[in-house]
């Protein structure tokens, strides 16, 4: 599907191919300076900008059992290899395929849907927190069965764990398992149905002779030799459902995700702010490590608007970095906790109007809450609201 | 046209296409490690080079009503994003565009003019300290009437104001009006004229509690705490005019273009030449703001030889950082004057032969002048002339 | 021919082309953070990873007399421009061209051939260090007679001499001669024989008062005020033989290549590990210049399998940074000599898997020695032996 990031631009057998797509949009923050998920941080003394959030340059090749997918993505940062990725399919049935190289990790539903065709500007805070950037380097094995069970999506993939821009850093490899279930033409094609499974299976090393251990409503410290070189467990689960209903109102859908589990960070400080501080890593951390527990999910409605080209987004997501912890333990004396472990929910609402194929026009605001602590530095409600225009072409 | 950096490769509808053009020169400078604006300065042990200029990969598209232009530029210093533009014009008359994203300020004649088709090695000093590699994030409205107003272009352009690698980093927008005016056809197609003006209204942060305003002979010191987040002005105001005459002996074709406003800049330090104390920034200066009168020119002339492929070139610029001091006030006890208000102004002269429509080979030599100051750090003629055997191909 | 890099893809007249090659491998380290040869040095921690090796996208263009190929390297280290040339070719007799740009230093046989058509994962280690990443900016004269003398190739270029991501650092131009001779059908097109020599001719600039002179055993230590800005000799001889025959039992190859002479270095260094202290440089070295005599070599044989897709791959190299010195010499008192002078050589075995035109997979173990010395930094034998798995898809 056109849609699905580890994928050429159309699997029909073709040489070289073209595509792409480019975002530019007009933001505006609460407040200068705030950290954001929404195209990332804002500078010190700017509530508001002009950027280019993705710029795509897409080459593909098809041919009858292996296929090739390069892609940059240039903006004003700079310019990256994006995907880069050799897929090999089972001359036979097809349903067994291998991809090899640089390709977004198959962990559920919206870590691999494309960013040209997802009705919301950006991907929940939890996404963004545990697989920065979606992308890792490795191998995928994916079985879709053409009999049948046609339904039925398996993925296993092997990866460095280390993200888009980096080789690995440590000697032990990610794993993941993924399983979707599609049923895209129930009562008549008007109703659309797929859900699915995933699970991450990680490890962090602990570069210190200290970590610290979760434990109700705050961490112990655990200092010894042998914690040098420790393996902290990178572990993720997650549950994923989407619904799609055509009605004489126009198209509805439904998308909502879970996923939790244990994500190895740091303590926030004066040089990496809380929301950043359970980000996964691409290099080795060479603080002591946190051992958490989180959270995270989202729910997506959207709704055209009387089968115009028009349509209404409503998401709500809560991302919390430390389900052990209550916002009122966060800043408790010896509990280590820091900004880091604050909880935030952002509720979204939009409009997104599709000129054509290629063009479309959205405007969305974003409000963000942060959970109240016990910390001076965290206030009760973080200014961190951000409000995006922005025009999307695809070519 | 396809020397206009602000539209694609051409506006006949087209699916995608690539073109671009490659650079290569060798230069010699007259001494080791100048600072230059014919390249980028010389490396410390250095005064000859090869270099690739600029190498350009363009992908454009065009369909009736809207088109995408996405450009890359590769050097030895790297690949970068240099315009990434979408492109929406009315349905009816045509004669109304919109274009958001990454694209050429459109100031004056200059800074739009594409470096593939200009007859000169580079821009004038004054374009290239003003505004830096031209371009800058926004959005702009274009108005070309196709009635027997069509000789006229009306421009409006919103940008950050910090460059092309750079999302804003303060909170005020900047502000661009150009209009043009174009006569191709005069005397049965033998004349051409085009004029036109432009005005630039922005802004700079101050992020200290003093800054330096001018006075007659230098700058007087004011400091207050309410200096500190004080914005001050940006304002340019362009006045141009081309000629083109194509007669027996060849075409002659003539340029000028003068530019005068306020400039906020900094002094010149250890670690910031001279010439670069007044040029725009991408990021927040940390240190006392200058605010400085500006002016600058440029005088362009070509002479195509006995109608071959041959052509002559000479050119003149000038750009004076701060038209209040003459060059013997410089460095005078306290009037804050640095380096960084020392006028400058080159003669340029050369040949270009243009083999095909595609390659093309340029001699140049660029004999630059500065004024004498009271500087011991700057010599009275500072030995920075750079000559220039340049090789292009567009492709 | 489509192996050499310093052409497009093909002669033959035509448009924008688009090409290009991916290598993703898995490759597992004899120890955590090794300094290697083969894809770069392995991170502190980690003696396994999956990485990007190479992601090419070329566009180029061809007409009667001239061509241009651009190229960029994609991978997680970034994006890349690795060839950006313009050639012209002498319209009558096509013998003589022109090529102007960055492009392959034209030296021996190795240097220019494809990374995308080489059987062996990487180049030789003495290549990697003379000349990393192949590429310079410059320009290279070619004669390659139509006559019969057809089997003659001459080239001759001046370059920066430091390499792809530089302008020139100092002020002296390198330069390089080749000569390479070709029969390509001896025996009834059974056996092919190619063989050519090449020398380099450059220098490289001592920035400080003390440099280093080779002499039996070890170094000198020269210091004068004169000292400084001294040039050193960087010269290379090379010679190079390639033997091919298709025989009965498989296609048999067998390629050598030899090169000495003077490579001015630096000492190894806590920041600087014993293999870069002779590489060449980017920028211009700060610290004392050490002058050594070095040399280095490869055998390369391959043998198709009984006429399949199967090919068996056996390489011996050895680099000698100083010849001057023995191991048991290094780190002797008074000598100067650091982990910068000790020599490696590589066992390399594997097989090739060529599933067709695009696709190849290769596994291949590098067996890694170095000299004993008597430093204790360098084991005797250090555990840096690297396994590569390898999945190439060519575009």
């Amino acid at each position: 599907a056109q849609n699905n990031n580890n994928a050429p631009s159309s699997y029909d057998v073709h040489d070289i191919k073209i595509t792409g797509y480019l975002q530019t949009q007009f933001q505006t923050a609460q407040s200068p300076g705030i950290t954001s998920f929404s195209g990332g941080d804002f500078a010190e003394n700017s509530d508001n900008r002009f950027i280019i959030r993705r710029g795509r340059l897409k080459i593909d090749r098809v041919d009858k059992y292996s296929s090739i997918v390069f892609q940059l993505d240039g903006t004003q940062n700079g310019v990256q290899l994006v995907d880069a990725f050799i897929q090999l399919r089972e001359p036979k049935l097809k349903s067994l395929s291998l991809t090899a190289g640089l390709f977004n990790r198959p962990f559920g539903y919206n870590i691999v849907y494309s960013s040209g065709y997802r009705d919301f500007p950006e991907r929940p805070r939890v996404f963004q927190t545990i697989m920065p950037r979606e992308r890792d380097i490795g191998v995928l094995a994916g079985y879709r069965p053409h009999n049948q069970l046609k339904f039925l999506t398996l993925e296993f993939a092997v990866i460095n764990g280390s993200g888009l821009t980096s080789k690995d850093f440590d000697s032990k490899k990610d794993f993941i398992g993924n399983i979707a279930i599609k049923f895209d033409s129930l009562a008549h094609n008007k109703f659309h149905l797929n859900f699915g499974g995933s699970v991450y299976k990680g490890t962090l090393k602990n570069d210190t002779k200290t970590y610290y251990s979760s434990t109700p409503g705050g961490f112990i410290e655990n200092t010894n030799d042998d914690i040098k070189g420790k393996f902290l467990e990178r572990n993720y689960y997650g549950a994923n459902l989407q619904l799609a209903y055509d009605n004489t109102f126009g198209a509805t859908t439904f998308k909502t995700e879970y996923v939790a589990g244990k994500q190895p960070g740091v303590a926030s400080s004066n040089s990496l702010k809380g929301p950043y501080a359970s980000q996964s890593f691409s290099v080795q951390p060479l603080t002591n490590l946190y051992a958490r527990n989180f959270s995270g999910y989202y729910f997506w409605v959207t709704q055209q608007i009387f089968k115009t080209k028009l349509e209404a987004l409503i998401s709500y997501d809560v991302y919390d970095p430390n389900t052990a912890v209550k916002g009122s333990d966060i800043g408790k004396a010896n509990t280590f906790t820091t900004a880091g472990d604050v909880k935030y929910s952002t509720l979204g609402y939009g409009l997104t109007y599709q000129v054509n194929d290629r063009i479309k026009f959205t405007v969305y605001n974003e409000n963000v809450k942060n959970e109240s602590t016990l910390l001076k530095e965290v206030p009760n409600d973080i200014r961190d609201d951000v409000f995006t225009a922005r025009l999307q072409y695809r070519w």
